[in-house]
């Protein structure tokens, strides 16, 4: 239980802090609005580091479903905790986005503009291709789970722990180094969690100026990223680790 | 005695170069007036490094009234310490900020913006609004400290030393997520020495075209961010850490 | 061949992010595009980090002919080795880069520009003047291996592997710190395998509104790096270390 | 003698990266122009980390005169070593910034302005005012070498090294803060050799368009960090560290 409880509360910190600076780039009246594509890379990047280090104890930090597959497809996470795992992972990005739309309600109530009220959420491909943006995620969670399989060697064998809190600096430069090199064509959702949750918190909350939750694209933050992290733990099997 | 000594110096290191980054920004004549967000966000978590890195072995780099208080809740620090460390922060934040003044005399005597002037010293809200600012700064503050809990947790038992040097890195980037994802409503004032301090240095020094010193506001960072870290330890005890 | 494969799988993971960063920068339709010369130095080096990480334990992570020479020059490396991690370096590059036009498939295929796109795959210089050219990317290398050499220092003696993963940090700031001061004049290529591996790909992949490959400058970017390694071996040799 | 041998390798080391990214800004035809201060401020930083990361077994260093002088100050430097130090690292900034223009030839011979010419070599003041230039670069260069006595703590003792190679990062993250807080009015020389070494060079090497070497502002750069770091000294002894 002990695990379930620090996967919510490691995924609303993860949420909080990296949503937060997409609303702080992207709503009206923040003070942040000049921080750009720097700014959201190093960022979310930080908030890996934050949430990792909360949760590392207690659940081994996957915070994202495609970590969670990975680990059980090679063999380093029982099966049988996958589904709470997920489940809260889920409920924790849900917490986590309400918390930001919380911290910038007065920002929220000016905007006004659909795309960039959504964009605070859950991610949307910058061109629309259900395959290349399928194809996108896939690599970019693929180099996400396989790169956590080298981080989390050192503590391989000690179930169900997986990351410690000495990981989370590598882990967070890992996924610096896909939001500026590979977060360009999608947004880089990466983590089923991140995109579902608080794309169910867009359409549950009473945002100003609200448009579509874009349900018809919520499905491929899913599929990526849990095809990208399967076939992490595939190719890590089958090159003999 | 030594403990306070090293709260002061360690506040007065965290605002020299945490405030000197905004005059940096914000004044005229600078050098660096182009750094903008992503310049303030990275050099207050590296003012926080800084500040942590010198003063942790002699008082545990508290620097903020909101760890203090947290710490106290939490059964960490005695309570008697409190106010000699809420005292010595504030002290140190109002020798920082005079630091600053120093350092960028020229600028301050060419600059003539009101606002820009009090911006170097203290915080104000991008919206006006002291319900959803409160929110914001209690939550930006319950993350600031939740997370040091968990940073300082391996030194736990030491009293009164809760950070240790090795700690200054954590806790930096945890100041840098907080700046990015969460500064934007309120300038994240997330320690009321931070703010009450140089505010009351804003008041007291001779600046050239200075205006009000906004003490109407100067509840909202006290507030919030002492119920932010009392909420902190209230949780973090309250989930059987 | 355990070695070579990593070799192979870590410069695939250099290029994937390091080429991505300026695929995001540079191409049409991408999220990153005011990432600037602050987001390509800080990914460059993160995903040093990153290809680092993962190969040190099974290849000691060259993935650049100039680092693998340069230790060969100082007795560290075994000569015999050099054929077999050169070409694997230069594989895993042409992997890379790849991965990188798969990613950014559709913002390719809107792009049109031939220097963008040729940039995406490899260098070129600013002022095009073979011998200035030659100086920098010389005197780059030669920052980056001698920096390797005294990184790796701890290390050596249990050859084949010359880095640790406790070096992936040290040699990603060394890089960033390179492309920061060196990349102006041409892009720090400071890796043959990084510029001619891709440049082939470039020449080979059927990309919309391909200009031309370039091969009068490719030997620039083949020639300083091994240069500047092996005047590195010299001179660290030189110096009795 | 290899103490001194360092010295001069790694100021050269910190003034080539370091005032290569200055030159990456400031001169005409160069891929990084739009780095700014953040890219300044983040560079001149990881150019400490490579310096120090190079020199710290062999001189414990310094690479600052200011530096020497204040570990001299409290006693855990020899006196007598003082000259050959200080010598060593004027000559490693001349070495330096000759390597800079060097890698930047054709961009030197392109830019032709006498201003952004003279600051890819030393400092200037964006409000000339020697008495406040004076007080900025006391406080910049006090930050530096108090902080400095922190992080070198560890190792104290064992002369003539001062700082180890672990304390590199630390060091590095000192600079930057300093860089971002306090660098907006002089440009934060906060070293006499990083500033008088290249001054050096500019009046000695042949630029186009080359205008004064500035020389009456020379003293200042000098004068204030060897100021800040005598009065680090003192006040480190005073307080009873």
């Amino acid at each position: 239980m002990i695990a379930y409880l620090f996967e919510f509360i490691g995924t609303a910190m993860l949420l909080l802090l990296g949503n937060g600076i997409v609303a702080n780039v992207v709503l009206k009246n923040t003070k942040g609005s000049d921080a750009g594509w720097v700014g959201i890379a190093l960022a979310w990047g930080i908030a890996v580091f934050v949430a990792v280090f909360i949760a590392a104890d207690a659940s081994g930090a996957h915070l994202n479903p495609a970590v969670t597959l990975g680990l059980a497809v090679i063999g380093k996470f029982s099966w049988e905790l996958v589904p709470g795992y997920m489940l809260a992972q889920v409920l924790g990005a849900m917490m986590g986005s309400t918390l930001v739309w919380l911290s910038y309600k007065k920002q929220y109530d000016a905007t006004g503009d659909p795309e960039a009220l959504r964009a605070t959420f859950c991610t949307s491909p910058a061109v629309r291709s259900p395959f290349w943006n399928l194809v996108t995620e896939i690599i970019g969670t693929f180099v996400l789970v396989f790169g956590v399989f080298f981080i989390a060697g050192g503590t391989f064998g000690e179930e169900p722990v997986s990351l410690g809190s000495l990981d989370a600096l590598p882990v967070a430069l890992l996924v610096m180094g896909i939001g500026f090199g590979l977060g360009g064509p999608t947004g880089y959702a990466i983590n089923p969690a991140r995109d579902f949750g608080p794309r169910i918190m867009h359409a549950l909350l009473p945002l100003r100026g609200k448009g579509t939750s874009d349900w018809k694209y919520a499905l491929i933050p899913i599929l990526g990223p849990l095809l990208g992290g399967g076939l992490a733990g595939l190719i890590y099997v089958g090159i003999g680790m």
